[in-house]
Order: C-alpha cells, then sequence, then structure tokens
C-alpha cells in the first residue's frame, strides 16, 4: 500500500494521465470505491436519516439530538473514545469526539467537519421542499432538476442526483464522507497510514464563539500533527482542491431609527425622517459601483500573498465567464480582477435588509426601524474587532451616533441620526505555508484519486475557524472540501450532488491512507 | 334652529368664546349629545361588530361582508335606497349607498368614508392585539394605555379610551360617525337641512382603481352640491378641521436583481454583485441629506396656493417641536420648513424595503434580489404617470435597464444593472377653493361644534381620491376629519380615540343640520 501511495505522490500528473486513458484505479482507492458502489443505497439512508434532524443554532435540542446520532454512527463504525466534548455547557452545542490509533502509526490527523447548518426560511424553499426532509432530485431544481422518490433497490444511483436539506453541503456532508470513507477502509480491510481523530463542531455557522474555549481545555486529546478541514466547495471547474486558509468572518447588525411609531407617510411624508431611506444612503456610502468598498482604512493590515501563493493563484482555472453566465449576472464586481484575487481582500456583503413590509403587506408607512446584517470577511492581517471599528467610525463620520442598544429617549432628543451596531463574535482568517512537507503530502493524495490536477487555494472565499486552531492548540489546517459549488450553501434549497458524496469518500480515504 | 346655525355662522370665534366660557351648547348640537351619551355602549357596540369583519384588499369575501353589513346598519336606521354599487364586477369590493331625502330641501350633500383598510402583518401588532379582534384601551399602549374588558354597563367610558383594530380610524370610524350622526338626528326628531347621500367605498386603499368608473356609470344617482369626505385625522393640536384638497398618491414597486440563486457570501464576496447593496444606492441616489428629492424635474409642474391658501398655512398651529419630540426624533427632514408648509409639496417616501433575512433568519449569503416600496405623494399639478416616469427616468441614469416584468436570461445578458418597476395605479391630487360659499358654511358649521378655531388646511398630507369626483361627477368636495392624529393609521396598532368618535359624531350632525 504505501507504494501504491509513494507512486502517486512522485508521479503526480502522469499518474493522473494513467487514469484518464482508462486505467486500474490503485488498490485502495478501487476498495473504496467497490465499497461505496456495494453500499450507495445505505449510505444514503444514513446520510439522509443524520440530515433529518434540524441542525440551526436556535433549535438548541436538535442539535444535541444531531451531535447524538453522530456519535452513536462513529460506535457502529468502531470509532474509539467517542465523547460529547462540552456537552455539560448549558446552550452550547457540544463538539463530537472519536478516535482510532493506529499501531506502529507515528502522525496523527484529526478529521474536522461541522454538524450545525446555516437558519432556515422554510418559506423560501422551493414549493415541496422543507429544510429537514431530505429528498432525492434528478439534478439541480435551478437546471430543471426534478423530485423523485428513491429507486428500487438494485437501480443504479446517478451521481447528478442530489440529497436536498440543510446541511447537505455544508457540512453534515462533510461528516458523512469522513465516517463513510473510514467505514470503506475498515470495511475493506485498509489500515490508516496514520492515527485518526474525529471532531465534529455544532456552532461553526454562529462564528465558533466557544471552539477556542474548548480546544484549550482539551489540548492532549486533541494533539495531532494536522487537521483536515472537510467544508466548503470544490473548484467551480469541478476540480478538487485543497486549501491552506480561510477568510475570518464577523457579521454586524445595523438598525436605524425613524420616528418611535409608525407614521402615515401622506400626512407626514417629507417632514419625518425615514429610516429606510437613512439606511440606503448609509449602506450605499461604504461602497462604489464597482464593489470596492470606501470605508476608510478597509483595505489596510492585509498581508500580501508570497510569491508562491501568488503563482497558485494564478495556476488555478478562471472560468469566470461561465459561472457568471450560470448566475445570470452581466457584470462582477471588482473592476476586471478574478475570482480567484478578489477572495484575498476583505469583504463587505450585506447578508439581508428590512424596513416594514414590501409585496401584499407593504402599506403607506413611514417605517419606525431599518435594519441590515453586514458580513465582513476578513484576509491574513485583518483583525475582526479593528475591521468592525472601520465600520464605526464610518458611520460615525456620516454623522451617526452610535449605540449598542435601542436608542433611550434622551439618545433619540439629542441625536438626529442614530444607528445600532451589535457585532457577532468573529474571527480572524488563517493560512497555512503552501511549502509545508505534509502539506504536499496531502495534495499528492487527493491527486491520486481524480485525473484533473488538483487546485491549491492559498485562501477560501468561505470562512472557517482556523485561527482558533492556530491559536489555541498551535495546530496546522489543510481544508479539503468534497461539495459541488452550486450547493445553494448558506440559501434556500442547499444541496449535495451525489457525485460529489461518493467523491468526497474517495478524497478523505486517500488522505487517511497516505504515505 | 336655522336661527342658532346662522347665529354659529355669523358670530364665529365669539360663539367659540361662549361656549369656552361654559355657556350652554346649541340645541341640535345637545340632542345629539345627549343621545350619544345616552346610547354610548350601543354605538360601541355596533362599532366594534364592524371593526371584527377584515376588510384588506387581499380577503375580497371579507370586504363584500364589510360592506354587507353597512348596508344592514344603514337599512337599521331607516336610511332609504340601500343599494352596493358595481356589486356586480368581480373581485372589485362594492360602493354601499343610500339616501335620505328632506321635503323641501333644496341642497344635496353626500357623505363619503371608505371601509376598506390598509394591509396587514398581525405578527408586528402588540402582544394581545389583533387587527380584526377590536378591543378597548385606556389609552394609547405607546403611552402606557392598558387594555381593559369593556367596564359594567352604566359606568361612563372616559372619552380617552381607545379602540384598537385595523380600520378602527381609517376608516370605519368615518362610516361610523356618519351613520351614528344620523341616526342621533333620526331619534332626536331633528331635521336634516339637506337631502343626504351616503357613499362607502371598498378600495380607497388599493389607490382607487375602479371609482372613476363607478362614479361615471351613477352620475344621477350621485348628483349633489357637495361631497363630505370623511377621513383622516383632526389637527395634531387636537382642534377640528376642514381641508379643501388632498395630495395624490401613487406607489411603484422596484425590484433589483442580483445571481438567480442566493451565492455563499464568502466565496463570492467581493466578486458577485450584491442586489441589496444596489437597490441602497439606488434610493439614496434618490434623496439628499435633508430629504430633498434629488430626481430631476420632481418638484416640476406643482402649481403654487393661492394667496389665501398661503394665509391659511400661516394660520395653522404650529407644534411641530412637541409632535417631533413625541415621535422621539431630534431634526426633521425639510431644512426647517414646518409640517403645515411641507404637506404641500411632493413626496417620496420609502414604504418599505427588503432584502434576504435580518434578525435571526439571516444568513451569510448574497441574495437574489432586493426589493423597495416607493410611495410618491402628489400635489396640485402633478400627474401620478408624470411623477412615475420622472422615477424610471432617474433609475436609467443611474444606469440601469428598467423593465416591467422579471427580467428575461437575455436581459440578464445584456445589462450590467436591471430594476423592475412596478407602478400602481394612482391618482392626482385636488383642492377645492377656499372662498366657494358652501366651503364656507360648513367651516361654520363645523366651528359650532368646538371653542378653538377650526383649522382650515387648503391640502391634506394624506391622500384622497378627490381627483375622481372632480373628474367623473364635476363634483366639489370638502374633507371633515374625525380620527386623533395618533391613531397608527395604515400601520399595526392602528386606533380611535373614543372622544374623537363622539366628537365625530357631533360635526357630522352639525353638517348634516347647517343652514
Amino acid at each position: 500500500m504505501k507504494k501504491t501511495y509513494l507512486l502517486g505522490a512522485l508521479l503526480g500528473a502522469a499518474v493522473a494521465g494513467l487514469l484518464a486513458a482508462g486505467a486500474p484505479p490503485v488498490p485502495v482507492l478501487q476498495k473504496v470505491r467497490q465499497y461505496r458502489q456495494r453500499h450507495e443505497r445505505a449510505l444514503l439512508a444514513d446520510f439522509t436519516q443524520l440530515l433529518a434532524i434540524p441542525n440551526v443554532a436556535a433549535d438548541s435540542a436538535g442539535l444535541r439530538r444531531t451531535a447524538g446520532a453522530i456519535a452513536e454512527m462513529m460506535r457502529q463504525r468502531g470509532i474509539g473514545g467517542v465523547q460529547l466534548l462540552g456537552a455539560a455547557t448549558p446552550g452550547v452545542p457540544p463538539a463530537v469526539f472519536g478516535e482510532v490509533r493506529v499501531p506502529g502509526a507515528t502522525r496523527t490527523l484529526v478529521f474536522y467537519a461541522h454538524y450545525d447548518g446555516q437558519p432556515v426560511n422554510p418559506a423560501q424553499w422551493a414549493p415541496g421542499l422543507s429544510p429537514f426532509a431530505p429528498v432525492l432530485a434528478t439534478g439541480a431544481l435551478s437546471a430543471g432538476g426534478q423530485v423523485v422518490p428513491l429507486p428500487a433497490a438494485g437501480a443504479p444511483l446517478s451521481p447528478d442526483w442530489r440529497v436536498y436539506a440543510r446541511g447537505s453541503s455544508d457540512d453534515k456532508g462533510g461528516v458523512m464522507a469522513i465516517l463513510a470513507a473510514y467505514q470503506a477502509l475498515a470495511e475493506s480491510g485498509v489500515k490508516p497510514t496514520a492515527n485518526l481523530k474525529f471532531f465534529f463542531e455544532g456552532e461553526e455557522e454562529r462564528g465558533s464563539p466557544h471552539l477556542a474555549e474548548l480546544l484549550g481545555r482539551h489540548r492532549a486529546l486533541l494533539a495531532s500533527d494536522l487537521w483536515i478541514i472537510c467544508d466548503g466547495p470544490v473548484h467551480q471547474s469541478g476540480r478538487k482542491q485543497v486549501v491552506y486558509g480561510a477568510r475570518g468572518d464577523v457579521n454586524v447588525a445595523l438598525t436605524v431609527y425613524g420616528p418611535t411609531r409608525p407614521l402615515h407617510s401622506g400626512h407626514y411624508g417629507n417632514w419625518a425622517p425615514n429610516p429606510a431611506m437613512a439606511l440606503a444612503r448609509l449602506l450605499g456610502s461604504m461602497q462604489d459601483s464597482t464593489g470596492r468598498v470606501t470605508i476608510t482604512g478597509f483595505y489596510d493590515d492585509v498581508v500580501p500573498l508570497t510569491a508562491a501563493e501568488q503563482e497558485a493563484v494564478r495556476q488555478i482555472p478562471n472560468n469566470d465567464a461561465a459561472i457568471r453566465q450560470g448566475l445570470g449576472f452581466a457584470r462582477a464586481d471588482g473592476r476586471g480582477q478574478s475570482l480567484s484575487a478578489l477572495i484575498n481582500q476583505p469583504s463587505l456583503n450585506i447578508n439581508g435588509m428590512r424596513s416594514a413590509n414590501v409585496g401584499p403587506q407593504a402599506a403607506n408607512v413611514i417605517p419606525t426601524t431599518a435594519e441590515a446584517v453586514l458580513d465582513l470577511r476578513l484576509v491574513l492581517g485583518n483583525d475582526a474587532r479593528r475591521q468592525v471599528a472601520k465600520v464605526v467610525r464610518h458611520l460615525e463620520q456620516q454623522g451617526y451616533f452610535v449605540t449598542r442598544a435601542a436608542p433611550t429617549a434622551a439618545e433619540r432628543a439629542q441625536h438626529p441620526r442614530l444607528v445600532q451596531v451589535v457585532p457577532e463574535t468573529g474571527y480572524n482568517a488563517q493560512r497555512t505555508p503552501m511549502d509545508l512537507p505534509l502539506a504536499r503530502r496531502v495534495v499528492a493524495a487527493v491527486q491520486t484519486t481524480v485525473a484533473a490536477p488538483v487546485v491549491r487555494l492559498p485562501t477560501s472565499g468561505g470562512s472557517l475557524p482556523l485561527f482558533a486552531f492556530k491559536d489555541a492548540l498551535g495546530a496546522t489546517t489543510l481544508t479539503v472540501p468534497i461539495a459541488n459549488y452550486d450547493n445553494n450553501q448558506h440559501a434556500e434549497n442547499e444541496n449535495l450532488r451525489l457525485g460529489n458524496l461518493w467523491d468526497g469518500i474517495e478524497t478523505m480515504a486517500a488522505v487517511m491512507t497516505m504515505p
């Protein structure tokens, strides 16, 4: 086995060429693939069972049930030392831990995924879909895919079919790929080349507010050479990728205040200030027409990419035009820079915006408040608190009095412009150096599973609490994602392409058995 | 009676002085007041029964039930010729008509109110309140008023108590005041001085799209010397007012388009254009920081106030500072002009704004669309279609391709900025000259019921389809409102102060019996 993998590591593109030419897969990959092919229906059943358990932050009991179900899946697969870390802290979803000690192994890998999902608004899901009632569809619904019942046992499942449910891709799919990879190895009699630890988090979508503390309390238990983070999508070209870092993230909720009661827009329009207009002007002041953020100092602090990182970015396939066409917009932000380049900059996004009502419920009123949620992505060098402070300073520069709570009567009487700012706990970006030997091994292992060159991405556009691992454990992280890029992650109609789950199992198994 | 009212008309402020000094009310007013005092509980029961019937545009059956209930109330009060006008048109709420012919009367007055209400979002109402479950409170809930059960029969009802329900003030309260005034006169043996007609509309809050046509079809039936429009609030000072005109109104729904599916704000943030930001920039481009609309030509077309109208505006009590303090904001829009002056200008208001989600449902996404509903108020000289065209031209000047429907794939591919514009049917403003003799009589009649000088308002800030009456019937209109100004009209927690209903009954009775 070692020999096989050494071959993969040494030959790289040559192996890819052999696979593309129809050469037989290397033995471990073959065993894993055969196991999956023979057990597709059972794996899918395990997955949909897991997806049916609600996993949003507002549903603390649902998160605990999810954690319990995962712990049970681990025990069934023979994983040892299964326990819920932090389970004693009320209101905080525990992390699920387990491990497999491999006699003679000198290296320890921790496999990470998170089992919590983004909030859901079931009304926004497609007709017939519900976030926690997973269904199978013959393709992306947005591209004409149809919801279908599970075919008869024995009938093949097309890899282009998709499972629709919250968490399918982000990130119960990660949990499933990791556990199924171990299961396939174990039941095929293949021994991992490293001690394996498993760590499944339950607060990632909330910004991992308790992660650093939890890691700090379990330093010995979590000691490792490398964390493999299975979260996020593969490259938009469909190529597998290894990601060396991730942007940090911090959300900020803004509320602008108008009159204390909603006013008739005729009797008071022109005179009573409209908070929706005030918020529009405020948000509009934060960005120019090309998407460049105009907040003073917003792009300061950024640590530039190294030469190797810049070269890796240049090698990333650019299919921006195709993605843009698929998403139906004629011009991207960023003054012509590529998506791959732009995600190496900090960003400011409006997640949502609301004042009074639109549509059939719209009434002729001057609203009392207007709200927006900003999402700030951070790159290496940015600090979450410092980035929020820049936004706050910008609000003040626009003449706003900034409060942390709803304004008091005295504040209302004194300040013509009032905005409440509520920042969430965020975290900073992290980047693992591209020349790290273990990182090179992971890339080579992933490359053994696939013909097309693996994309090496210095920074993921999406965020992961990688900073916490570095900070609390001194740990090194590499992200190896599996989801299809068009997975509606974080939104309604989230889905995972079956082929991506199958490929993901092979990817994880390759890393577990790399030389 | 004639003598009494003549006295009122001639002496004006002198009569007011007498009343203020505790002189006995004039006989008709006395009879109406006594009737009301003896029947408060029954009147309140009739009112709450009417309020319990849903009256929003989306509930066509509820509107028909409301119309039927009003027709029944009219028959019970001995009003003749009761009929539902336009009842044969499917989906269009009928107008309720009835009349009282007075032998010897040479003048005909039509009393107008509307029975439909603004849309409701029950979730936004105060705990324990529901739009169509009217309750009584000991004062404004926002000022510490408490919901109370009806006191025991015989116990007095405080005039400061309020009825909470959709339509309580806008404008089932108008229907109730008119019908109760006629009832009080009839049951007190007082003969009106004019033939009375009653016309209760069911589509006012939708912009009266079928009113002009309906009026045109019933010209003979609706022939009159004057329409008395009972809608809107009395002056914020608490003084009664007579209003000579109203702003016109037209709503415009805007939808700005982003990617066809919601995107992960990390993986695509900085690159995929955010429609919420685009909408914010667009709305922000429409107004400066003082509330002045910056759309080209927005204030053109306006017919200036006459010298008499300007003088009337100057005489309106200015309690802007007190209102502003009550509403909790430190600075009004309009560069220091008074509220009374500002409502004589066209306005642009954001009724509501929405993109994706805020609060607990907010997710880290780039939304697919962002929506806003604009409310344009019009003054004499403005034309609804012309005003909408100015907004559309402004959107185009900002680089937007304007569509009337969701953009096609071809439009998305061609135009970087896309906005859908859906204007509703609106109507223009109208103003009745202040020197009209019959208008002077109405002011004098209202003045007999109250000590403080009646406010004469050239134009109401709120809108009424007065243009339709002029256009379709050549009719003259005067508005005589009754509601408290702090009635949450058009919003959650709409309410009518009982004292305003009682005063309104006296106002309507005075006009029905004016010399």
